[in-house]
């Protein structure tokens, strides 16, 4: 994923420029991601599922702002591990195939925490 | 980004074979992410700052799992709401560049609250 | 509140047996509670409002169970920090009163983002 | 604990006179509450432990407000679900015990992953 890459470059100029980096920790990574995933559970908390799926155009900016903050902590986190995107997402993948095969857990929630 | 998009086809085919759309509305799948981004965190919880730069490989492994899981469901709900991630990325990074100017926070964590 | 503070006490001595004051600073408990916070979001994360209204016996006991870490880890962070929650409760419920002035918000989730 | 059941009754009212029970389903509450719980992390996410345990007195004034709206919304979800907070802490720290017993376990971060 050249374009995952490409990001991973510009935020790593950008922490560095800031001298941030001795902030950037993946502990305090990890708590920062997760601060902005439930930012977007906010945008959500008292919306019915079906309001979800029909936002209004500022409540879709906010929901965009987020996800874009995620994605962000997300490619500066794999950064400092060295972890690459893509493999991790190749793996996990082909281990939910085999974990939630499609014959077997069809429109079944109750198997179905995760991908 | 291609690989992105390509991502979010193969999420898109592999909800549709389950059959689980009925469950991936946008608030049930923001639930979804923050409780990855929260597993994401239970490997960091404690451990030092500096344990956390220089994981096992057992925990790498835990916490690439959970990069992984946390890329998924972002694709996977910004598929949902037709919200495309490079852009979104790149008005982000413009509207913090605007915020942060790299020499007015230099080092400073008091404002560094967000990307 | 004579209660919570019975149970401050439990598990100051419960920690102490074990040796964990080392690892609860409260950067950690904060985390451990947000862990534990999300293990209740995905208790739901699949139900819809009116399911998780009607829990069946085994998902009420899983609930019950995170409702007791938080409460957990809530009373010993407090400790840590030498916050008295009952003070802290008081404050807060007469700031929301305030805020959301009964005859004012009535039925509006608008504003509703916080007690 | 008699006060959290003032507490139970002080919300159940405050919710009903803003006509605020539509919103309360327990699936938003637990939504609100880890939202609550990711504002304290917030908190504490780019200090160190040590800072953490040295909080200047706004630090410590803004910790202590989402401390308090973690306990309402605790308790207010409790309430929904007819949970009784004092026996499930009750039966969770007996499962503790149990789980950990404090000869075995003396300062080891290994098995420690929950109360």
């Amino acid at each position: 994923m050249k374009e995952l890459d490409d990001l991973r470059q510009r935020l790593r100029h950008f922490a560095a420029e800031r001298d941030w980096d001795q902030f950037h920790s993946p502990k305090n990574l990890s708590m920062a991601l997760s601060v902005e995933a439930s930012e977007l559970v906010e945008c959500f908390q008292w919306l019915t599922e079906e309001q979800s799926c029909n936002l209004t155009a500022e409540q879709l900016a906010a929901v965009t702002d987020e996800i874009a903050d995620i994605q962000l902590y997300l490619v500066r986190l794999a950064d400092k591990l060295n972890v690459d995107i893509p493999s991790a997402l190749n793996q996990k993948i082909a281990k939910n195939e085999a974990k939630y095969p499609a014959d077997k857990v069809r429109g079944s929630s109750k198997k179905y925490t995760e991908y």
